[in-house]
């Protein structure tokens, strides 16, 4: 293997198409925030815009800006945005509520469409290790349609379909190991036996390309406050395929989900598309903190878009990789895959000589050091690279910082200090 | 009649015990909001709270700020706030989603509960003129469990009640005519014939004094950004009297309402408690907003609380109508009730001699004055009192900005001129 070092990692930044794009944030002094999968850092223009929203639109002109202020058209406007990243088509894909409250809307409304038609489709299917709401969702449809719940491993997804099959939810990463599966592949998989296919598009939009209308998929929810940088919390989009969208209403039909939200009519009429999948008002501080957030991915267009950071991504986890291998082979087993075209945006390590609490340890001591990773129970450390603002040379001294760490034993001392913190 | 004058007016806000919370407010300039019943006005906390939020919180602190900074008990430490607005205790309310989304959650739950043990009662009741979420939301869980939607006039809410009865979802105060009904008299009739009452409190909370334990409700949402200042678009609450609260999952079963979130188990089992009506992530910047607005209203419990606030509300009605009354009685109807204990804290008024789209016509001319109200379908004038920042003074220069619009005609010329902007 050749030795890397930190003058080469160095001078790919010096090389790297996006490294303008580092400029638009506010990252955290002293740190190397390799955490941008669980809440992306801040956009500079979020504050200035926040404080223009504040001061003049709800401020000064109240209750006009829901229409002066464009406060109606966000959740279409930032949805138009979106759908940019993930390949849909605008007035596809609309911004709002949770993703829990989102795939909620979608599996049941899969749910209607499925056994309207075919009744005898009795199983829902997913992996085992999809996150707890999306598996809760289905559990509780499943429940609800007196169905089956079928959890079983990602590379077992495709023997497990059948014409029993109703519909199939997955993600094209895992949030546990960043583990990819091949979306076309899968989704037609799926029709192939007659069912529908739903993403969850958590870890994969702005982290990789995703071409929702090319695949085919039926419908896909996103998360806002990952790899889009909309702040903790951030609204949530979903997408509905045109074959789909007009076929029946979602279950919370809200007002401004309405055809004609301001008739104030006496019964519910779906809108005509997407836009039936909004409920209630959307929290306008949080949708102008998601469409701040959403202009930083784009503003990587002219730079190759999604495909130039897909590129950067891979060369990031690559190098990690390559890093982890280098300096720590010997005690840190690379739990995401090798392949690249079978890994997301993020690597996981598990600790081999880990005993007790020594992986939650190694992730308080880096932290620590100023390098901000993840625990994952029980015994995953997670990294994300987001090629907008992580540079190469962080890659590096990441790894440095986890052989010092594991040189020194601070996770065993770290540890300590965290639970005398706690109690 | 007694006549009224300016000066008797600036002599009432003189006397005012909230007088000075008015100076919590950034106020927009040279206006006269009557609006706050649709949106509340931004409090001066709200900025200075929401740059510590970006810069310390998310910009700084990142991922730990769900922990350090109290993000993650948003929900409940301002649901506790706001429970001691509306006769809660600790614990039993929480904030979260929009109370569209609230409503199908207690709607759901409430049917559960009433078709489990009394499968015969088949009818929802409501009034002809709830807001449209509340009728849609009843519509289609009415159509998904084939039960019976009986819309009646508030007037014969009680007189349609039978042991058919599954529940009964009212508000308080109507949006449209600002009348208000009696909850214990309401939620006692219909326990009396076996029934579930809901409460929908979007025009009562921070509006007037509501007693949820007192009067026995059964369930309750309401609104973040009507009187609780919240902001636009701003999270919703969401109440289960603690008789039901465990008996039931709520359907949206996210993670975040699960017993054990981080556990990342394979099942879900509900939160005890209102934890469990939380589904996904809170949206941060909108939560810090609601947590402001609703300090603002908590800042009258040194003056006396609710019970102050709805003195000063009564006051200001009382004082508005009078002054239409001396002013404009033979040209403006008086539609919500005089009965200072059947109206809440709006009043609304309608132009006899209207033609065409005057009323419109008329609300336009006096925002140009700086007079903010609010038009509704087909032809109300809706005036909102916000005891919090709305002096006396106020409501009498509204009066005579009204009498001035209808003396000079100005709500022809405006119309035309909102037509011209349009087109």
């Amino acid at each position: 293997m050749v030795c890397i070092t930190r003058e080469e990692c160095i001078a790919l930044d010096k090389k790297d198409v996006l490294a303008s794009l580092r400029d638009q944030f506010d990252l955290p002094p002293n740190q190397i925030y390799l955490d941008g999968n669980s809440l992306g850092v801040l956009p500079k223009s979020t504050r200035t815009r926040l404080i223009h929203v504040l001061q003049e639109e709800w401020g000064r002109d109240l209750i006009r800006s829901w229409n002066t202020a464009g406060w109606m058209d966000m959740p279409n406007r930032v949805g138009d945005k979106i759908a940019r990243l993930v390949g849909a088509a605008p007035g596809e894909l609309i911004v709002a509520d949770s993703t829990s409250v989102n795939l909620y809307k979608i599996l049941s409304v899969a749910l209607k469409l499925v056994l309207a038609d075919t009744p005898e489709r009795r199983t829902i299917i997913s992996d085992k290790t999809m996150f707890p709401s999306d598996i809760y969702m289905m559990e509780s449809l499943a429940k609800e349609y007196q169905l089956k719940l079928l959890l079983v491993d990602t590379a077992n997804i495709v023997d497990a379909l059948d014409d029993t099959t109703a519909l199939v939810l997955l993600t094209p990463v895992s949030y546990l190991t960043g583990e990819m599966v091949d979306m076309n592949e899968i989704t037609s998989a799926v029709h192939s036996v007659g069912g529908l296919m739903l993403w969850d598009l958590a870890h994969s939009a702005g982290a990789h390309e995703v071409d929702l209308n090319g695949c085919n998929a039926d419908f896909a929810v996103g998360c806002g406050y990952k790899y889009l940088n909309g702040g903790p919390g951030a609204p949530s989009f979903v997408w509905a395929h045109p074959r789909h969208v007009n076929r029946v209403a979602q279950p919370l039909t809200g007002w401004l989900g309405h055809a004609a939200p301001f008739a104030f009519d006496r019964s519910y009429t779906p809108a005509p598309g997407i836009q039936r999948y909004i409920a209630g008002s959307p929290p306008i501080l949080s949708m102008v903190g998601l469409e701040c957030g959403v202009d930083t991915m784009l503003a990587a267009e002219p730079f190759g878009g999604m495909k130039a950071i897909r590129a950067k991504s891979i060369e990031l986890t690559e190098l990690f990789i390559n890093c982890v291998k280098q300096f720590c082979s010997e005690v840190m087993e690379i739990v995401s895959p090798l392949d690249v075209n079978k890994r997301g945006s993020q690597v996981c390590l598990r600790f081999v000589q880990a005993e007790g609490n020594d992986t939650y340890g190694i992730v308080q001591a880096l932290i620590a050091r100023g390098i901000v990773g993840d625990f994952r129970a029980p015994d995953i450390l997670r990294f994300g690279f987001t090629p907008l603002y992580t540079r190469f040379v962080d890659v590096f001294n990441s790894v440095q910082a986890i052989v010092d760490v594991l040189n020194t034993k601070e996770y065993k001392q770290q540890l300590y200090q965290v639970r005398a913190k706690v109690t």
